[in-house]
């Protein structure tokens, strides 16, 4: 049970936490921030928050939480921000997509302090952002990978994993280097691909017809291109060097479906084909189900 | 009201499609017939069709209505082999997702009956093929492309259209030659993307670990990828031409968004994403609503 969250951001992922927080019955108190005091208002309004902070620091002054739901790119600033009222017994999470660079920023600017920062990456979202879709369900079930560095305390390390745990995640620890490396393969260049799927499209005279023609199967493939540009731009930019590898790995792949299509060759084409195919029909998405 | 449906093919599309004949009480008996007698036997027992056929001729004989739902490759050996028991008014009419190559068949195989041929294509599907993933409501809400030429008989054009409209599509004509370019741009490429992700991380030595990881958005992403091999193997060859088109169009906005990306440009890849996502965020898939 916690004192007081501190919620630097009340978008989408942050108003969605405090809400899973406060029906699990863990916090007393959320006070929030967000850089616009609009969103603030309504997360307020919405119930969301308890109380609006004027500044990221004053929403941490007497939290023993504190979850920043911002850009990534937003991190560093927000740690400069609120420094100044981090005690050693704060637990401090971010739900960023990508780690390296959040632990950089951590390590330039809380320096002695970084032990309290426990770097946090719910495998969640939705692509219809702001407090308004805040859901207290959106991370029941879902993993939430952690990924603390040497001088992370390991206090703070477990208090973090009973508290994604009480919220019905599946909790995995990784090093940052192996969460972005993955991440760049399962998350961020499929979503690149799904933005210069949807720009090859509009680039074309046919756009509109084309568009009335796409059925299901158009629909789920694009949906994350539907996806925050400013939240995606930060990602795919604090990530670039793993996801222009992974996007090698698939310009060779599709390359390889390509040479046989030119060369209509059937039998090798299906071959490429049914690889991809078992590879999907038997992965499954690993989620938190209650035990029976 | 047709007396008699002739299946040829009572794997899922087939076999959907005579469900929901049935269900509509538009056909008084269906004589199917699949290459494996172990399909056709499923069928039967299934209550999809009311009687098998020993050969693809014989489930057409008496038929007033013929659906030809076998890969696209199988669509010359099909009309070959029921050609002699077509009248000038068996209505026929195929599934296939590509219409240019069908059409070349029909017009070489059938010649001076090619105007009973009315191409079809319904914009539905499932990763689970089968006769066991039969589905009466498959086709409902759906779009359904007819692609008649010059020598398509008006006749039969129109049972068509009421047939499918019955059924609770939305039915349009267009060219083949627009038909194949369009579902290139919306559903081929997407599949052969889809492909070539799971191939990407199939080939590296994480494979597992990274799918292990993958969320929610991954699994919308690489749903296709599950299709069927040889369907979608006929698929992409039959149609190669425009694919690798589509493809091009693809690589270039892969290519511009890794620009911004390898430049660190900020806001010329936010504003790519922008586009994308609102490209994205505005279009609804057609549907046939029922009007209220």
């Amino acid at each position: 049970m916690f004192d007081q969250l501190g919620l630097i951001g009340c978008g989408l992922m942050g108003g969605s936490f405090a809400l899973a927080l406060k029906r699990a019955g863990l916090v007393k108190r959320v006070v929030g921030y967000s850089k616009s005091p609009s969103t603030t208002e309504r997360a307020r309004l919405m119930g969301v928050i308890d109380v609006e902070a004027p500044s990221a620091l004053l929403a941490v002054s007497g939290a023993d939480l504190v979850l920043l739901a911002v850009p990534v790119s937003a991190t560093e600033a927000t740690f400069k921000a609120i420094r100044h009222l981090l005690t050693k017994d704060t637990l401090v999470m971010d739900v960023g997509s990508t780690k390296r660079e959040v632990i950089d920023a951590a390590r330039r600017v809380l320096r002695d302090q970084v032990g309290v920062f426990v770097p946090a990456h719910p495998i969640t979202g939705k692509e219809l952002a702001g407090v308004e879709h805040a859901d207290a369900d959106l991370y029941r079930g879902r993993q939430v990978i952690l990924t603390p560095i040497e001088r992370t305390l390991t206090t703070q390390i477990d208090k973090a994993q009973k508290l994604w745990t009480a919220l019905g995640c599946d909790v995995k620890l990784m090093s940052p280097e192996a969460h972005d490396a993955a991440y760049a393969a399962v998350s961020h260049l499929p979503h690149m691909i799904a933005f210069a799927m949807m720009n090859a499209i509009k680039g074309q005279a046919e756009a509109d017809e084309f568009l009335s023609l796409a059925g299901p199967g158009f629909r789920d493939f694009t949906r994350i291109a539907a996806s925050d540009p400013h939240v995606w731009r930060d990602i795919l930019i604090s990530n670039r060097e793993e996801l222009l590898a992974q996007s090698r790995h698939f310009q060779r792949a599709l390359y390889a479906l390509e040479q046989t299509l030119s060369g209509s060759n059937a039998e090798a084409l299906e071959t490429l084909i049914d690889q991809a195919s078992q590879a999907r029909a038997h992965w499954r998405m690993s989620t938190n189900k209650p035990k029976s």
